[in-house]
């Protein structure tokens, strides 16, 4: 089932840099390296302790391709678990490709994406979550989804399933040898605890269930809809909430990624704010489709901020509240929060003024400038607290992967069928194929079960020489 | 002089990838990643031997930013000279930049472009020209590019120079000391060797001056105008001269680079190929600007391809023929190749009748079908003829440096003076000024002369993390 053939891949990202790191693992991986390597020492690379450096040349026969490090890793002390060494190049394109095509043309074969990550998951180095969540964590671009993706990474997630389907074997077992004295009658699970177990079992993949609902939002960025006329200050509100964040980010060259003006980080949660038109009420043709559009991604939207300019506030208040009441009546369920920006513009008795014409309508206020940085932390505070971050915070396991939901909730379903069974006093044998089918969800999660055609689904979203 | 500060930087091409390397150079690099450092079995890296590697998580206080790997170099056996560490972290943006701002609220300053490098020179660990070579092999994308630059920054160009230096340094402090003992009339430095000595110099340095028109045109590709009508085949020509190589290039995913569909590697060696509307006579205004910028374009060109459609030739031979001979007689001394593609569509006779056409003319011929892949390989041929690859294929010492080349000539000029005052008698002296202006040239290329604005001049053109 393990593979043994030499894999190869570059590492790090394509294009040019200070250095590149094209990595090999598998059986031969060291005699192959040890193959095109000349260290500046003659040191034999098979005969060097693991977790070593070395300093040489990657050599086409008498033809020098580049000076480079080489770490040596032995399985099953590295992350595939078989003997890996890395190279550690200058990070030009072409001398990528040189050392490359040397190493496919000295046996190895070129690395499939995810390869490195599966072939750690075949040789126990990781379960299937924590394999998950490597991807995961790469691609994770805020502190939240970062947090959740290394607990997972560590075993937070599969440690607590684990714990539960060792417990859920042992009883399953039990019930199995009531099976084989099924004539004597005889009772080994004793019943009082195993359905204490399956409550606890219940509540703890309830609370992962549930958690989902976090961890898809925090993983994908929590959508917020943006209502407002053209020119009302939208793209000064969504710089200012961005402001400091920014900076620091390209402070660091070298490290700036393009940036998705509409996405940001706020609070170490992802926001991806949704610009909508707005949905004055109008008889033209073109406009009531532009209200329609507006609607449909207000109910695409978890929040919903209103936003509107004071000074045109202070002469059609009355135009604004409409709409607001409209919107709240369409979306009661959904949080709404009114912004009214440039209040610099305003004396403080204005803004008192229209603080209390809010009063009675039973709506989240806030009165910001967004050019004069007034309000907009207290904005940012509104917008966190609508994400349950409580979870975060304590640390609790969080969810965020959709098949492990769906493991979940399929689990949950044969656990709600076994209570069920024990409280109806269902016969041992039926009651122990519910058992086997949880058990199943549980081992999907893990990879304890597994088969080709998932991993391959798992692993071909990885990128290569991961 | 040599700074002591700890520099920090992502030392691979930034975005994500597998794996991102950050890199730390400094007296206390190996302490301030220690700070940041659990390993997971309770190492200290303070206590580690260099050249080892060990797992563990960068820890922002009590927060995981990520689990990694650590390897140790101590000064002075690192790239730099100094105490080094490098930390290979999984490659999302977001890691990286957590990890890198930690480092610099640890103490850590980002490092400036080069520095790297510039701290390997300070320290004595790369001469000068090997520093810039380092850049040179990074940025480049063919093998003859390649092979000049890691020649380079093995050394054997510099050692060249050094040793050329010394003899000559030897010389210049004998005729000082002639100096010292001028009343006595003296002669310490042997007049007879000397003049070998300068002429042996001389004869170097031209060759390395020489070398650079190769090594210049190596290292930018060489420029080859294709004269030649609308749809005649242009880019079937460009991709059948491609062929091969690109197919191996895209073999390597996550190695490809953007193509410039112009720029071909052909046996190692980068062709810029240059496209003109030709330059059919004319009395439109508009037509007659063209042929002037054709004529431009083929000034700047090194070889010349006129292409024609064979099917054309065989109605208006005549008028190829005139616009054949008016490009010679422009440029009588630029290589020119008459290219007659399509020659698949006609008979073997017809093809003789044509090279017939062409005997007198006395020009390089080539009949080729770009669609069937016929004559590409001797194009190619003819073309690679062009380029002197001889002292590619000898491993002579060529430069590409335009800041090499300027030292060379100044240098070659003041040797020229010590000649001639050699020659004429001139005093110790004034010879002895000369001399000393020669080995200050000779001490630019290799660094043993410097200051701060030659060396920020150079690794400006760095990029970060090297």
């Amino acid at each position: 089932m393990i593979p043994h053939d030499s894999i190869v891949a570059l590492a790090t990202p394509s294009g040019a840099g200070a250095i590149a790191v094209i990595r090999i693992s598998g059986q031969d991986a060291i005699t192959i390296g040890n193959s095109v390597f000349k260290s500046i020492k003659n040191k034999d690379l098979t005969t060097q302790k693991t977790h070593t450096l070395h300093l040489g040349h990657i050599m086409d026969a008498s033809k020098t391709l580049d000076e480079v490090l080489v770490s040596i890793f032995k399985g099953p002390n590295s992350y595939t678990g078989e003997n890996t060494i890395e190279i550690s190049c200058h990070g030009s394109p072409y001398i990528q490709q040189q050392i490359i095509q040397l190493l496919l043309r000295k046996g190895c074969r070129m690395a499939d994406p995810g390869e490195f990550t599966l072939r750690a998951f075949l040789n126990g180095k990781l379960d299937l979550s924590q394999a998950e969540a490597v991807a995961d964590l790469i691609s994770s671009d805020n502190e939240a989804s970062h947090q959740i993706a290394m607990q997972q990474m560590r075993g937070g997630f599969s440690n607590e399933i684990a714990k539960l389907r060792e417990e859920l074997l042992n009883f399953a077992s039990l019930i199995e040898l009531e099976l084989d004295f099924a004539e004597e009658d005889v009772e080994f699970a004793d019943r009082t605890q195993f359905h204490e177990l399956l409550y606890r079992i219940e509540f703890v993949l309830k609370r992962l269930i549930d958690s989902f609902a976090v961890g898809n939002v925090i993983k994908n960025g929590i959508p917020v809809a943006i209502v407002g006329e053209p020119n009302v200050g939208k793209s000064t509100l969504l710089n200012a909430l961005l402001n400091e964040e920014r900076a620091i980010v390209s402070e660091i060259a070298g490290t700036t990624r393009d940036t998705i003006e509409d996405e940001l980080v706020i609070g170490g949660i992802g926001f991806r704010f949704i610009d909508t038109a707005g949905i004055r009420e109008t008889e033209d043709v073109v406009e009531s489709i532009g209200i329609r559009k507006t609607f449909e991604k207000i109910e695409q939207a978890q929040v919903v901020l209103y936003l509107f300019d004071s000074l045109k506030f202070k002469v059609q208040s009355s135009e604004y509240i409409i709409e607001i009441e409209k919107i709240k009546n369409q979306f009661p369920l959904k949080p709404l929060v009114v912004v009214i920006n440039k209040i610099d513009l305003l004396s403080e008795n204005e803004v008192l003024n229209i603080r209390k014409q809010f009063e009675t309508l039973n709506v989240k206020l806030e009165t910001i400038s967004a050019k004069e940085n007034i309000g907009v932390e207290n904005l940012k505070n509104q917008l966190l607290s609508f994400v349950n971050t409580g979870a975060l915070r304590n640390n609790e396991t969080i969810i965020t992967n959709t098949r492990h939901y769906d493991s979940l909730l399929k689990a949950l379903d044969e656990i709600m069928k076994v209570k069920f069974g024990l409280e109806t006093n269902l016969s041992s044998d039926l009651m122990a194929l519910d058992i086997k089918e949880a058990l199943y969800q549980f081992g999907t999660i893990t990879g304890q079960v597994s088969n080709d055609e998932l991993l391959g689904n798992i692993f071909a979203n990885f990128c290569i020489g991961k």
